[in-house]
C-alpha cells in the first residue's frame, strides 16, 4: 500500500542523519498521501541505521494504524493535528536539532535578522507557550498539534509562508508541500537559528532586519513576482 | 577469560571516538559481569586505533588485575566504586567530552531545560563539589567514586533515573545497564550540556521546564506506563 | 564559449561546499573574461550536486545572458557593478556562510584582532549601510552592487586590499584575481569571522591589534617588500 | 641529509590538517636533530595536499638554509629561538587553531580551569605581551622567539611543564620532545582553549581549579611517581 509514498518517506527520513539534525532516534518524518488521506510515518524508536522503506507505518487522519509491522512515532498525533488544520501540507517534520531546540528551550521566538531567514519565513518562527498540566496529562502529542494550528490561527500567520514552529521547552516542527521539502525547512531552520544565536552575542541590541528588505527576499522566491531560481516566471 | 564480556567493551570503548566525545586517549568504557564480579576495562593511555578486543583488562571488585597484559585505567577505582554500590548498573564511562567538560569545569549542575534533557535525565544532572586535598592525596580516583555515590545519596537520586554526573574541574561520568547503554547516556550528555549552554545564551533568564513537561517525557520513555519506542507496554 | 573559464567558475563554485561555505544553493561565484568583458556565473538556484561547467551562464557587462541554457543567479546584477567599478577583480563570490552572515546581520563591520586577518585584508572587514526602502524596491541587486563601490570609495578603501565585504542583514561578497581567489577570500573571511566573535566573547573590551603589527603581517605577504610563499621576491 | 627526520617532520605537518588545526597554509611544524644541530622545517605557503617529505627544509641554529628546493616558513627564526634556548626541545609547532588564535587576539592568558588542562600543562597557558613597533620592524620572526623565551624566563615557567604560548593577536606556538609530541600539544592546546571559552560563558565567575587537584593530575603523568599509562613506573 502506498509503496511509492513510503519510499519517499524512507528517504527524506534518511535526509535527517545526512544533514546532522538528528542524534540516534530523535526524529521523524512524515508525507501524506492526500487522496487516500493516509500517511505515512517513521516507527518508534527504530534506529536510522536499520530503518527500510518497508517499516513505515501508514496512519490515517484519526490516528489509526492502518498498516505497518511497527508502532508508529510517539509524535503521531501532532502530525495529524497539522495535516487535519493546514491543507495544503504534504510532509511534517520533527527533529530535536541543536540550535532550534536551543531557542525552544530559551522560550523565544527567533526574529527575522536577515535575508537566509527571510528567504524561507516571512517573519519570525514563533515559539509557543507551554502546554498547561491539564494539556499534557490529557492527550500530550495531540495537545501539541492543537496548540500549534490555534496558535497560528491567532497570530494569523501564514502556514505556507512560515513552515516551522518551536514547541517551548521541547523542539521544531516543520512542514512542507511534501516530506523532502519539510525536510528543507528542516535545514533552513536549525542554519537560521545558529546566525540569530551568534548574530545575538556579537550585537545585543540587534534588531531585526527592515521590513522591506524582509519583503523582497520572501517575495524574490516566492508568490506571483519571484524570480529566483529556474521555476518563476 | 570473560571473552564475550571483552569484545562488548571493545566496541563500546570504541564508540567514543566514532561520536567525537574522545581526543586521544581520554576517555574509557568498562563493562561488568556480575555473576563473578569481574569486569572489562581499557588498558591505561592506549590508543584507540590500537585497541583489540584482547588489550582489555579483566578487573575484580576490590580493584584487583585478574587478567590482563596491559595496566587498567587510571579511572579503575572510580568505575569499581560505581559497580559496588550501584547494583543496577552494567557499564560505566569516563570522557572529557567537549560540553559536558565545559559545565564540569565551571562548577554547575545542568539544569532541565527541554524535553530532549528529560527523555533521558529525571531532573539536573548534578555537578558535585570538588575533593578535599586530603581526599585527593589519599586516595584520588577512589574517592572520586565514592563521592559520586555518597552525594547520589545525599541528594535522594536514584543512578537508574539520572545516569550521569559531573566531577567537579574534571568531567563526566555516565553510566547504564551494559558499556554501550553507558555509552548511549554519554553522548546524550553532550548533547544536552551542548543545549542548555546556547540555551542559557539566547536567554539569560530561562528557567527550567515545568515539572509536569519533564514528567511527562521522562514517563513517556521509562517505567509502567512508557509509549515511547517498539518495546514499551 | 569561453569553456576553460566555465571549467574554472564551475570548479571555484564547487569549492564552496567543499569548504563548507554553503546550505542547498545559497551560494554563487563567477569569473570574468576581461579581453571579452563577459563573464561566467552560477545558474539560479541550481543544485551543486547536479552541477556540470556546461551549466554556467556567459553574461556581458550590462548584465544580458549572452549563452546558457538557465537563467543567471539573481545575485548577478551584484557582480556586474563589481566587475564594472574594480577593474583588478577576476572573480566574485558570494554565500551566506555563516559567521560571515552572522556579523552581517548584527551590523558591524569585523576588527582586525589578529594576524589571520592582518595577513589578507588591511584594516577591518566593513559592514555596510543597509539599501533603503528605495533602492531595494527599485533594483535590489543592481544597487546592492553600487552600494559596495560607492561605500568602498566613501572610506577610500582600496578593494586589492580589502577583497570582502558585508551587506547588511544579508551576507558577504568577496573577489580576487580570479575565481578561485575569491573562493579563498570567502574561506578567509569566515575563520576571520569565526575567530573575531570568539575573541569579544573571551573579552568584551578586546581592541584591534596595533596598527604596526596589521602593517607587518599584511605587507609580509602583499606588496613589494613581500617574503611570504613561494613567489616573493 | 637527514632523510628519516624529513620523514618525521613531514608526517607531523600533515597531522595538522588532519587535526582540523589548519586552514590553507596556516601552520608549520619542525624538528630538530640535536646531534647535527639542523632541523627540517616546512616550507613557506606550499599547500599541504601538494606536500612530500623532500620539500622540508634543513636549516640551521643561524636560520641559515643548509638544503631544500624551497624558501623555509616564514616564522623559521622563531623555531630557531626556541630551538636555542629551550634544550629539551625537539619539535616546534605554530598554528592559527581557531580556539587558540581566539585567546591570543583576546590577549588573555588561558586559565586551567579543570584536569583536562592540568594533565598537560603545570599551571595557565601565557599570553604573551605584544611586540613593540620597534621590534616588529627590526627583526619580527626572531624577536617573537626572543620574547617567548624572555617571557617564560621572567615568569620562571619550565617549557617542559607549559609546552605552549600565546603571541598576542597572532596565535600559538607549541612544543615538544619531537614534531609529533609538539603537534600532540597543539592538539591539546586547542582543545583546552575551546572548553575554557564555554567554562568562562556557562560561569562568567569561574576560578581556575585547586591547586592541589593540578598537582594531582599534573603528577599522574608527568614525573617520577606518574601511574597514567604504560610506561609509568
Amino acid at each position: 500500500m502506498l509503496e511509492e509514498l513510503k519510499k519517499q518517506v524512507y528517504e527524506a527520513n534518511m535526509l535527517l542523519p545526512k544533514h546532522g539534525l538528528v542524534t540516534f532516534t530523535w526524529g521523524n518524518v512524515s508525507g501524506i498521501d492526500r487522496e487516500s488521506g493516509l500517511f505515512a510515518i517513521k516507527p518508534s524508536g527504530v534506529e536510522y541505521d536499520l530503518l527500510t522503506p518497508d517499516d513505515m507505518v501508514i496512519v490515517d487522519l484519526n490516528g489509526n494504524v492502518v498498516e505497518g509491522k511497527y508502532r508508529p512515532s510517539s509524535d503521531t498525533a501532532t502530525h495529524v493535528e497539522i495535516y487535519k488544520a493546514f491543507p495544503n501540507v504534504g510532509g511534517v517534520v520533527h527533529t530535536h536539532s541543536s540550535y532550534a531546540t536551543s531557542w525552544a528551550q530559551a522560550g523565544r521566538s527567533i526574529p527575522c535578522y536577515g535575508t537566509t531567514h527571510a528567504d524561507y519565513y516571512y517573519g519570525e518562527v514563533p515559539c509557543l507557550r507551554c502546554l498547561t498540566g491539564e494539556e499534557i496529562d490529557e492527550a500530550y502529542e495531540l495537545n501539541t498539534g492543537r496548540l500549534i494550528v490555534e496558535e497560528f490561527a491567532a497570530m494569523n500567520k501564514d502556514p505556507k509562508a512560515v513552515s516551522a514552529v518551536l514547541c517551548r521547552n521541547h523542539g521544531p516542527f516543520t512542514w512542507g508541500k511534501d516530506a523532502v521539502d519539510a525536510v528543507h525547512s528542516a535545514v533552513v531552520l536549525e542554519e537560521v537559528a545558529k546566525m540569530a544565536y551568534r548574530c545575538e552575542l556579537i550585537n545585543p541590541k540587534v534588531q531585526p532586519a527592515p521590513q522591506v528588505l524582509q519583503d523582497k527576499h520572501y517575495y524574490r522566491k516566492h508568490g506571483a513576482g519571484a524570480y529566483y531560481g529556474q521555476n518563476g516566471n
